[in-house]
């Protein structure tokens, strides 16, 4: 076989970590997907639909640093965009390959089935580039540039990257690469380093300081250097509720997850009354800052990003994160910084305690039907160290948000875009990403039913995850916000116990539990932890109106700004 | 309750024809839906998801005319842009709805969930530009023309129409309509239509002519007048596959459905060789042309287009299409037109005859396997007159694309998007726009596994439809153009048997049933007739590389396509 255009742009994606293809099959990228298969280091994971295959691309970049996504023009690419925006929003490098009509048949604008049937083939590369860092519609002459530029900007920004692939020029003669693809291209400059140091640490000079940090940290990958810095100053560390667990929740500097007026009263009054605060890779929106309740003095605060760190109304760029985090480190220990005061969250809570904790174990007063308030509370002491936590933007994140997290368990959610039925597929792709962490998904059945075929994927690849289906009787994170009792959050009513095996679950791939009560959530959570060679689904039943508190005030307050005018 | 912006479009909905709203609540769209749930003819359809939605619009556009969707900002509706651009190619008017994040907030570019986070709150709607007639961001002071613009301008193209909902904007007060909305604006100069006519009988003069028909007719609102020009001048016509069925199968008239070389020897004759052919609402894609082997003389061709119409070279405008078809029928009779030879095609098969027939009944040497060709032979047999029969593009599409359909029998497929899970979805439209009809659907497992939990909707609306779940192990349309055994073309077994009761179907709502041979689809579709008060879903199970000819045909013709450079 001739090295061709389709097998250049597979050695540069396994260059850079993809193992793992996902996607749907389709008549203008079967010929590539011979080259797929045939590929040494990439393996096809076909998915039920094309939104599904995004999702799963999305989980397993967020781990591996970046995914990819095969599908066919214009069917295939739109169905899978909006978990393209979705992972544009957060910051989510996941490169989508489009298999398209020969460039033959675009340049005599035929009408051809998977079009518009207007001779136009650029329709839908331009919805693509409103949620990319970088497009292409590859040619033979330009095809190994494009490939790398696409790459680069998609790494480099961590963005979606979109390439169509004509099938001509999938199997046009290629050579291969020279060199590795050089994709770290951030910059600092050496008077600029010079003068941040400087500047912080005499900003810094004396001062109580602590930290808040956010995912942009870890997508940065930063999370060593910020680790570095936390444990050589010994200063206390909030995190955003998007970057929950990027730092070890266990340690005595932990001081909670900070969401703005919606925080612990102690994790707030360490952010905010810090007299030197280090921002690090924050970002706040509505949902992560308690819909902007978050107060945070600029004057007093030095905030790293990507690109650039600013003190008070001064900004030092170009300044690559990584390079602003080293100095810091340096600064601080230069200046003599203490930490801030702080107070390591009660029992495993994180944010306002909402009331006396649910006992764990068998109570003395016998067992109990389950509640939201219970459910959150026992599960994070049946989670390993190195469980990758995959949590639906609902009650399921605004549960576990509030719970502390062993030490190296990954918190993935999705917080900015917020789109309903992502965890699902985005489990199947992070246990493919991670093999030596278990999956651990908590999906509501409001949510589970917009993505639920997937999990016939989960159980093709044999993979061993736990899943959590809340079963609430429809949209109950709907319903905080509006019409608790309207017929327009109620859904159709699943028998999930008989789920798995509609979907192929069989005796040898998948263990099927049901928890009304909190004994039985106990005893399941225990089944699960044992049994590891299959996975287990485990319906977990809730009253309809039962929500955690957290999400109850988010709930209002959301409904409070949509009355706003 | 004062009468709102949402009430509005709620009004100048229905006066369109459209009761049902489909679509995913979300939390910028669920005061609008208060409203939707208080108004007196439209009623709330949630579906599983929205893409789901979209199709499930779609479906109930191409019977009503108009269909409508609702979903939430960013998240909800890009997961819906596919089935939009569905309706787009297809020429079906949908308007999408979007509730969407307030006025004041997107003024504020606030960072908000189901944003990009940047602030740029119109990256949706140009994404939606591109797949839309019109497209309107409502403010206060001008919704009600803009609303107006975009259903007049969806209406009168076939195509969708986009409208952005702000949660503040619904709620606005409004003035409700002074008149009906006047959508039909197409024009016919007086002067054109005299020369059109003159020109029209001179060209028709003492000819041998025929009639070529396509689902342009129908979605022009112009089926009555085709039929009145056929039957009065006694012309024999066929269909195109895409409009295949919107003339009665059954009449003495019919010659068949044309698709380019691939259409039966007389069907051809009569179309190619008819001295004068009538070309109604006609558009030559690669699916239904044969992959471009129709062969049509221009010369010898009126084509009757929306706007215009062509006889020769010459171009008679504005002439609307049901004006022309009009005119066309006083001047062929004027004229003295002749039918064109033709012949009725035989035992129901209206493409090439691959073989014999199989029997019907039970055949004398016993019981058979199923296979591709006996299945779409035996069922046309018993189907209903007013069956709404939709067909998945795939297998399902090429097998019943060959048979003869009962008198007001409607063919319902996406042969130009041809994206694959349209059909259960465009099911729960169909049955809701037309309850005299009953339902039958088409579809392959492989493509079921994209938008299957639809089902769940079905049950619980209570619909009573007959599905045939064709389980012939993967991806039977890809293997037909590349990769028959490659494992990409393979996908995660269900067990098909225990899908509807997963999804909430009971003894009360469906009956399910399995078919391999011949006898028992026989008595499956008998038992399907007779049990009319719930949905029934018969899986019924054929070779996975078994295929029906045509199919084997047109793949190994577009494989050829594919591989041209």
């Amino acid at each position: 076989m001739t090295y061709n255009v389709g097998n250049y742009l597979l050695d540069r994606l396994a260059e850079l970590g993809v193992n793992h293809l996902f996607g749907v099959p389709g008549d203008f990228n079967l010929q590539f997907l011979d080259d797929v298969l045939a590929h040494p280091d990439i393996s096809w994971v076909g998915n039920a639909n094309e939104l599904n295959a995004g999702y799963a691309a999305d989980g397993y970049a967020r781990i591996r640093g970046v995914g990819a996504l095969l599908t066919t023009y214009g069917v295939g690419e739109l169905s899978a965009i909006n978990a393209t925006a979705g992972s544009y929003a957060e910051n989510v490098p996941v490169i989508h390959i489009v298999g398209a009509p020969s460039l033959a048949a675009q340049n005599a604008h035929l009408r051809m089935h998977h079009t518009l049937g207007d001779g136009d083939f650029q329709h839908f590369v331009r919805m693509a580039a409103e949620v990319s860092a970088a497009t292409a519609v590859l040619q033979p002459a330009t095809a190994a540039s494009d490939i790398d530029r696409v790459l680069r900007d998609a790494v480099l920004h961590h963005k979606p990257g979109y390439i169509m692939l004509p099938v001509d020029v999938a199997v046009a003669a290629a050579a291969k690469p020279a060199a590795p693809l050089n994709v770290n291209l951030r910059v600092s400059s050496p008077s600029v380093e010079h003068e941040f140091r400087v500047a912080a640490t005499e900003f810094l000079r004396d001062k109580k300081a602590a930290v808040l940090a956010d995912i942009m940290t870890e997508r940065l990958g930063a999370t060593e250097n910020l680790r570095d810095l936390v444990e050589s100053t010994g200063l206390p560390f909030a995190t955003m509720i998007w970057g929950k667990s990027i730092l070890d929740e266990t340690s005595p500097q932990f001081a909670g997850v900070y969401i703005g007026g919606l925080s612990a009263s102690t994790t707030r009054a360490t952010v905010e009354e810090a007299q030197a605060l280090i921002l690090a890779g924050v970002q706040f929106t509505d949902t992560t800052s308690g819909l902007y309740t978050h107060q945070i003095d600029a004057a007093r605060t030095i905030t790293v990003d990507a690109e650039q760190t600013q003190i008070g109304r001064k900004i030092f760029a170009p300044l690559a994160f990584t390079d602003a985090l080293r100095i810091l480190k340096e600064a601080a220990l230069d200046a003599g910084v203490r930490p801030a005061e702080h107070t390591v969250p009660a029992h495993g809570t994180t944010l306002p305690d909402y009331g006396e904790p649910e006992p764990t174990g068998v109570p003395a007063c016998g067992d109990r039907p389950l509640t939201q308030q219970a459910l959150w509370s026992i599960i994070p002491s049946h989670l390993d160290s190195r469980n990758n936590v995959v949590v639906e933007m609902g009650t399921s994140f605004f549960g576990m948000a509030q719970q502390s997290f062993p030490a190296q368990t990954r918190f993935i959610g999705m917080p900015l875009w917020g789109s309903i039925g992502y965890s699902l597929p985005a489990l199947l792709g992070t246990a493919l990403a991670d093999e030596q962490a278990r999956g651990v998904l908590f999906i509501g059945d409001g949510s589970a039913q917009l993505t639920v075929q997937e999990l016939g994927s989960i159980f093709r690849h044999r993979l061993t995850p736990v899943i959590f289906l809340i079963n609430n009787d429809g949209y109950t994170i709907e319903r905080s916000i509006h019409g608790p009792n309207a017929t327009y959050n109620d859904i159709a009513t699943y028998d999930w116990q008989k789920i798995p095996a509609a979907f192929g679950g069989t005796d040898q791939t998948v263990l099927v539990l049901r928890a009304a009560t909190v004994d039985e959530l106990a005893t399941a959570c225990a089944t699960a932890r044992e049994t590891r060679d299959k996975a287990v689904f485990i319906e977990v039943v809730t009253d309809r109106d039962d929500m955690p508190q957290l999400l109850r005030d988010f709930g209002a307050m959301a409904a409070a700004i949509n009355r706003k005018e």
